[in-house]
């Protein structure tokens, strides 16, 4: 370890020095402190739980499968994903998705060709063309700056929900495009400006990469879990890491930054903060934040999601040639993925209740949401679905330091009034976090990104070389 | 002074013990400590500036004149307001608007006759039947609990720039219904939720209570300032507030609380929280807030407004008939009303620039908007505008414990899935400020409403009891 002096103040906390303290030990501050380690800078890494990974959680059940309770996804075109997983040696595997997906509407289920949603004519046509025009969009925003696009103004006054009864027709073509709010962004279609939305597709390459398992957004696992990706950058950062110190305030001076945390103070020339914006907005900080910046984090609110995984002792599903894959017009939940290990030694379901479903189901007890869950497995597969051997849920509101996911939104109004200050340095102050990515934002590919990109600033102004 | 035993922790913090402890002395706390003191409870007041009066401060010029940077006008209908007034003995007067008022559009200023502006017969009857609909469908609001009004999905899926497009059909017509989100809600008619919109006219009694100024939102102010409100229940509440503590963290066991703030920690029964929604989600707790109500913190963020006073040797406006009172088309400012004391002793004009305005001005010197309100004001009044004596000015945003003002607002899908979190008590904390209200929210009629609910819970509970 090399990061310079310790004390101890009066009142017994700890003062720590580094050139670098990095907030937050989720994959963005990770990525953050490796390249400045590897720049020559002396990094302090500053993490409020007693784990590193943020938004990703692994746990390995008593039949050594790992399962994920955070993100767990990752696309063919995520290279800082699959570049980190192959550094560390990590093994990924496709998604299951061969047979029959399910549609469980009115306690009927419905089975649908690969790919396919049973739907009128009409309805698919509608659909079709709004897509089109929402990935027409999508490529015409400049991600670094959206809020510079001509219809930029008109875009962010317009919710997604309000865009869609405008460019649809068909009440289920309507239906169809909005619940694309929950699943993508876990919060509901009038919950989103609709530059953010055209922003958030630009800049994961579309609709199709986004929302497809096959080549997309869901295309592979980790067979470890994905929060080795964390473990692993954090592995190479050693005793950089101080974990359990939820950070309370930071405090700027003419000749550097002091991060006071639980039981210590980090001093050190420059600071990342690689949180959500959202937690950023909770640390208090001398001098005050700019306005604009602290408006900001009072209007990028989390996504509010469920992540439930019923285990069964085998993919009995895939007897009938099902997928594992459903959508349902349940809240418990609304849609479901087969998650089984790649060798398929044990059954396991992911289920998500997302948005305002998962706001109506948060009070409930964990045994209530199990049963609501069984029921509509059962309803999708059948009665073997009751036979589970184990219910393991995480509900990521109740996460004191995530507070909700998978990522911070940008409801109305906010890109074009305060976009600008989603990365803009603050003295001292830079700003990581998957929020902040122009690339695969609200992934762990955005995390490292971001992380990136506020080492680069760093290792400028330090006038360290940063080596790649 | 009556607030229990007083000791010193080991690292030099003060612990203070009461009965019930109210987290800031902005009015609704204020309302809430004194009430409870009456009932015989033990009280401190812990408050993060060094002043009382939260989102109302006034000020004493030199030539003896007060005029208010926050909060200044009284309703006829704000009974709490006007019976604190009256008891403090606080002199009233109503707000000049006799003469033409001005319309300042491409550089050219119209003068509208009393109350009137010069506009096409549609545009009129479009604007009229929108503000009839509006004040119908905000009787209709229960206050209590907005979210179970019949069309409440509907209402709060919408914003309120949607209901307006959907409603009104001439652009005339539109563009002044939207005008209404800055000068009422400091944010543009896209931030906000319909169902909030509806809720924020109905509590304040209508459509014409809210906006008017003769016997409306605006109808009178105090000579010796807003502020006094405040300054007077302090006199009351004495050594019971601690000034300069701003609160950090809340922990709730299972024989009280204990409230740390700079330098100490209050322990009581009962803590009282009367700041608005996104301050209190600044502060940590343990055990951590339940996940709705932190999630709520997240998603009603503060309105943005710039408020400005030029002041003049005297109100040279009304030399020619002009009420001082003008909408204009520029930022800065978007609208002025004729601020002089009672007495035209000088000539003030107040100007506000709200919304999105605000925030293209905020990172602006003060000169900068100097200058334009004074381009503004001459193009409303004439060169004599240019001989102006000082610019005083506040943005509200800048307020490290207010972050906002005029209050904290509902964005689309908030009321319906969140709204439920906004008053229900979390262990042994209570919800005040003026955020909370069911009669004029917003306004320190409802910080008075909503101390007195607080307190009549705590007290409830406390087994005294509150003798009002």
């Amino acid at each position: 370890m090399d990061e310079g002096t310790t004390t101890i103040t009066t009142d017994g906390s700890q003062i720590l020095t580094c050139d670098v303290a990095v907030v937050g030990a989720g994959a963005s501050g990770l990525a953050a402190a490796r390249d400045l380690v590897k720049a020559g800078a002396d990094v302090l890494v500053i993490e409020a739980r007693d784990r590193v990974g943020g938004r990703t959680l692994s746990k390995r059940l008593e039949n050594g499968v790992t399962i994920d309770l955070g993100g767990q996804w990752v696309a063919p075109t995520q290279e800082r994903v699959l570049a980190l997983a192959a550094k560390l040696g990590l093994h990924t595997f496709q998604t299951f998705e061969d047979g029959h997906h399910s549609l469980l509407v009115d306690n009927a289920v419905q089975r649908l060709a690969e790919g396919q949603i049973n739907e009128a004519a009409d309805v698919h046509d509608d659909f079709w063309q709004g897509q089109t025009a929402l990935e027409k969009l999508a490529a015409t925003i400049d991600l670094e700056a959206p809020w510079t696009h001509p219809d930029a103004g008109e875009l962010d006054m317009m919710t997604f929900s309000e865009w869609t009864d405008r460019t649809l027709t068909t009440v289920g073509g309507r239906l169809r495009m909005k619940m694309i709010a929950p699943a993508v962004f876990s919060v509901d279609a009038c919950e989103l400006s609709m530059l953010h939305v055209a922003f958030y597709f630009g800049a994961a390459g579309g609709f199709d990469v986004l929302t497809k398992t096959r080549g997309g957004g869901q295309d592979s696992r980790f067979t470890t879990g994905m929060q080795e990706l964390s473990l692993g950058l954090a592995r190479e950062l050693g005793d950089r890491i101080l974990l359990g110190r939820p950070v309370r305030r930071i405090v700027q001076d003419t000749s550097g930054v002091s991060i006071e945390c639980k039981d210590a103070v980090i001093r050190a020339q420059r600071v990342i903060v690689a949180t959500s914006p959202t937690i950023a907005g909770r640390i208090e900080h001398s001098p005050p934040m700019p306005a604009l910046r602290d408006a900001l984090t009072q209007r990028m609110p989390m996504g509010t999601a469920i992540k439930m995984m019923l285990i069964y002792d085998r993919p009995f599903w895939r007897d009938e040639g099902l997928s594992g894959f459903a959508l349902t017009d349940q809240d418990v939940p609304q849609l479901m993925f087969d998650n089984s290990p790649e060798d398929a030694s044990c059954g396991i379901l992911v289920g998500f209740t997302e948005g305002s479903a998962a706001r109506r189901w948060i009070d409930r007890s964990e045994g209530e949401r199990r049963g609501a869950a069984v029921e509509t497995v059962a309803g999708c597969f059948g009665q073997a679905a009751r036979d589970v051997r184990d219910y393991i849920e995480l509900s990521w509101m109740n996460e004191e330091y995530s507070r909700g996911c998978y990522a911070g939104v940008m409801p109305p109004g906010v890109w074009t009034t305060f976009g600008r200050a989603l990365r803009e340095p603050v003295g001292r102050i830079h700003w990581a976090g998957t929020e902040t990515a122009t690339f695969w934002p609200g992934y762990v590919e955005g995390a490292l990104q971001a992380g990136e990109r506020a080492a680069t600033e760093v290792a400028q102004l330090l006038g360290v070389s940063k080596q790649l």
